[in-house]
């Protein structure tokens, strides 16, 4: 019989953002219960934080390793079945190599790593050990991002010629980083904690996840020109980058966090030789399908006849917006039918095997290779 | 110490809508568990629903009487706090009163009842017991509509003038109710399960509710136009009403369910003697202020200055937007936290006492009874 | 041979705003020519607005009867082929007698006249002279309103149901008036200029012509609430009406001068029993049009296959927005090409024939009539 | 005394598209008249085209030439003062520098030229001859983009790091100049008549004006990658380009004519230090105005305290929407103003002197000729 499946946490304790994001997508279906964590590498931070979640002082750990060990030790019945991982960037290889080779699934934080070493040692291990792995790419839950993957599968734009993908944000327009309060900026402009990248791996990672989810297509040659703005900081705040995929087809991808009043603009536009898509993440529900010869047509969430795909990634009828929250949650809850389905060893419907792999965590490591190379050159054209 | 609260669902199971929708947003925050619960007056449909919920066979009843009665024989450690009230509107009255009169604090779907006397019996039983109670007027729960409440309130626009409330939806389009699997449509379009009014009732109330929540005014005189569209239909669908407020304001207010196309299109317009607000259910996330001599402002969830009511409404950054279930999950974040300090024995912050309480409930039953009095009446002016 | 028309204008001297739209509006196609004009009743000023427009002396009058008197006495092949009127309502009526009774066309700004009697006697000398007579409702002269109109016209909305139209505006949210350089504001606020209404004969005739324009329905029934927000202020500047059409659509309109922070937000829905369209003025080249059970289409001026009443009202390729002054150019154009077919002995295309007329007026003044009386009655509805 | 100026136009007869723009743009403020023109190289076309315009027969020319050279023999008070140059690419050059060579004042559509030797020939012409040259490039003329311009020079926004401007249309999406009776795309696709360059030519040079317009900066170094979709099509029709400017600010140009179901959509963001600025073509009385801490502000034509040189080029009131026409009138009343002040020997106030002149008509070929260099370069990195 089919039960919750049970979440360890590995990070995000007091003062945290991504994992409050995580455990309101993990609850928000019911499908899913956290029963323990190591949310802070400080065991006293952690403790309080357990506390904030209701938790048994016992299931509350002082390090990820410890939570793991233990918990491996606990009654089937009782144990955690995978871990949560919401660390910086540099903290994900460690509890995740480990989670996998003592059984636990693992939905992990973007990017995969810190680098392409790790990144390459946990798809081994993924595939070796079997377990489920989840990589929160989370802007491909919403539903009509997959309407519109969907729509390009089935040729509804004919073949894509032109993507353009822009994510725009404003909050590293100062040095906020200087501020010590300011944990967000201080990792993330931090190269020993973030990786070779800044903007582009922080948020241009989405932007390249997001295009060829969509476009089911593969960026087969850039060429980047990242820069730092704000003298001091010692990883790219802003970047623009001209793409050729491997159809031929042709674009553009920024992601810029000195982009002064913008929020959080993730943008997509795909061109194909029949119809072109447009979508905004800060209205999500909204996908625009723009013909040659007749009215652009406004597609929303739950409204007439959109693809099962879409459809099953919906929770409310339409007019009632859904939001990030809920496109996170989707993760979370096609993992959690995965793991259940494991667990009772049954067969998945496969409209739920969609959500990021470890193997689209290797490929955004390698976006982030790729990306500060060509901007380091003077070729022009950089292969993937 | 402080803990997670329990909560036992009257209604809500499979097939329902606003049944997962409550679940949802009172699961979101973690403050909540969901312990039991009469899903259905079909006692097989209540059990296979409990299943759907990871439920203990024992925890799921045959009937709210049930429910209310063995719970309360539960230890203290063990048994719900609080009844969630989510069957259509004839069936609210019955839990509601029983709950209260056996110790547990209530949330209620909107109306409050079917009709005035029930809501009488409520407010006076409330008041009686003590204990907490809240409304589902869900959309008062969005960020942006606590900015505007706090703006009017702190004279930021001036004196209010003139309000312009409506909510339009396309769904009863054409005769739904007679397909018989359409639930939602029969028992909204029925009066023995609804009540005196068909949409005013269903999403007028809303509309009264958010406007006068916003403004801080009472509606004392209305002219009301209510219309059946649809042939055999024996509920108004449509319907529009001049409003008067107590300070001297006027304004609009319609609901309408047969407005072709339209999703869940909740909008309102308040202008003062300084500047208008005008904020939008289907992007909840911005609001306009319209000054007179200078630019329009675009206000956002969690951008820049806001009201402590509103920015302790949201869960994350801006720029992620925040949707229907996050709207709807403060009202259960906010009943949680008073029911947590009433168990702790402590006082809640006064932020957290924001959630629509019986006596708006009340206020909404006599909009409905005042909307049908004045659409059936050649009287211009009827007074609340 | 097809030539230029020839326009005498009168008023719209320095400091008037209207005049100034029409000169504009009228040739911006190429087809008129000003050619005289009583620019002012102060004739100096009249001299040098005459000036500005490069007009010889002797054709710059210092009245409108000089005006008429003197160019009737010209060849007819110098002489003005019809005067166009742009005074304050109470100085619509005198010109447009004179000029009808000596045989020259008319375009008038609305409303039609200071009062219905006035209004009656027009149309009784339109009819019996059988010159050319258009009214400046220029709203109806955008593509899309065409548009709108035609789809209605032939269906493609099903039987229209109900009609929200209404007209904010803000720029009278203070004594305005009170400024003796503001002659916008004082004339229309003052009745012995402006006749019996404010805000509902500025602008909520404009609401009330579009509304019938688009449905091709006509309002049988009205239950209005005008108001005087400003201290002093001498008509209506704020008004809401229930509409019942004839037949059995039901509606809301309204008219506001002290909506705070408005621009000139003239919209408009309608919904049928197959789809819904919308309409904004400040966004004119784009119609909504919303479906029962499929996306929304976003339908664009001079976008695929519009009606041709649609397309023939447009002159630059999509996407090239059109505007204000285009929309009221088409009317000029319309009347200009039945005036040189008349010159010609010819039959005009019968798309072009589409211009207010002077009934258009006469029902204006009714409305206008209508919603006082309404308004100062407690009888809930007044028939027109 | 003043008078009004008088045009001469080559081109744009029957079929065109952009002389009738030309027509319209000179005639809305009533400063220029249409005296004569040679409208086609047919003469019996030009003949024709001359009758719409209610020319007489000896003001129609069979030639650039036989104009230039008749009119020069007129009397002051009657011949033109300007000729207006609408032809294909290849055909701006002859008239122009004729023109200029016989004392005639020129308006030209862009770009200036067919190559860089042409247009550095043009540059000597108009500094030898002192006469008044105009180029088109209307989009620089709205009300917002000045608005835009003089925020920036004022320091508004602070210093400019980022740019991203971009022209996408979808109209090329197919091989409509197969077509003979397109006669637009058949000589826009045509290298032997449209230049080195397609789209880049036709609208990236637009985008490249309108972002140095705005920014006063100047693209120093430039990295292209131009591709052409349509198989059988002799030049680009969609391109990107990364952007380096000499203050060091970086960005992203892009012009596409097989962006599928896109109108006109010449869009600019501009990202400062202090504040981001947004504003689009399509909805041109808007411009945003994005902060690091505070609400988005939208801005709007004629509303509140705009500079100066933004309030000059409005001609109604807030609310009454502005379009292309009455950008393009801007330069053409701009221009007629010099063009008067030099007749009468006066001085015109400066902000009448901002149109764009034939530098930067020279600057736009500067940009094809790089462009299309880089794109065929392997080096990454062109200077400008």
């Amino acid at each position: 019989m089919s039960r919750k499946i049970r979440m360890g946490m590995v990070g995000g304790g007091r003062g945290a953002f991504i994992g409050g994001v995580h455990r309101m997508a993990a609850a928000i279906d019911g499908q899913i219960e956290l029963v323990c964590g190591a949310f802070s590498s400080n065991p006293e931070k952690s403790k309080l934080s357990g506390q904030d979640f209701y938790l048994p002082e016992d299931r509350v750990y002082g390090s990820y390793e410890e939570m793991i060990l233990k918990e491996k030790e606990l009654p089937e019945d009782i144990r955690m079945d995978f871990i949560s991982i919401v660390t910086p960037n540099h903290m994900h290889f460690g509890p995740a190599k480990m989670a996998l080779e003592n059984g636990f699934h693992v939905v992990c934080d973007k990017p995969l790593s810190f680098d392409m070493a790790e990144a390459k040692e946990l798809v081994e291990l993924v595939n070796k050990t079997g377990l489920i792995f989840a990589l929160t790419h989370n802007y491909t839950g919403y539903p009509m991002v997959k309407q519109a993957r969907m729509m390009v599968k089935n040729g509804d734009i004919g073949e894509v010629r032109r993507i353009v993908v822009e994510y725009p944000q404003g909050w590293l327009s100062t040095k906020v980083e200087d501020d010590v309060d300011n944990k967000q900026a201080s990792w993330r402009t931090d190269p020993k904690r973030s990786g070779a990248a800044g903007a582009m791996g922080d948020i241009g990672t989405h932007a390249e996840n997001l295009a060829e989810y969509i476009s089911g297509l593969e960026i087969s040659e850039m060429c980047a020109d990242l820069h730092t703005h704000i003298k001091g900081r010692l990883l790219d705040d802003d970047g623009s980058v001209l793409l050729r995929f491997n159809n031929g087809a042709r674009g553009v991808l920024y992601a810029s966090q000195i982009s002064a009043g913008e929020e959080n603009a993730l943008t997509i536009r795909i061109y194909g030789t029949k119809a072109g898509l447009e979508w905004h993440q800060m209205e999500p529900n909204s996908l625009l399908v723009k013909h040659l010869d007749k009215p652009t047509e406004l597609m929303r969430t739950g409204v007439g006849n959109l693809y099962p795909e879409s459809t099953a990634h919906t929770r409310i009828p339409a007019g009632h917006p859904e939001g990030y929250l809920e496109a996170f949650g989707n993760i979370y809850r096609n993992f959690a039918k995965c793991v259940q389905a494991r667990l009772a060893g049954t067969e998945v419907d496969p409209i739920y095997k969609d959500f990021p792999s470890v193997e689209d965590g290797l490929r955004g490591m390698q976006f982030i290779e790729a990306v500060v190379a060509s901007s380091n050159s003077n070729e022009k054209w950089y292969k993937l």
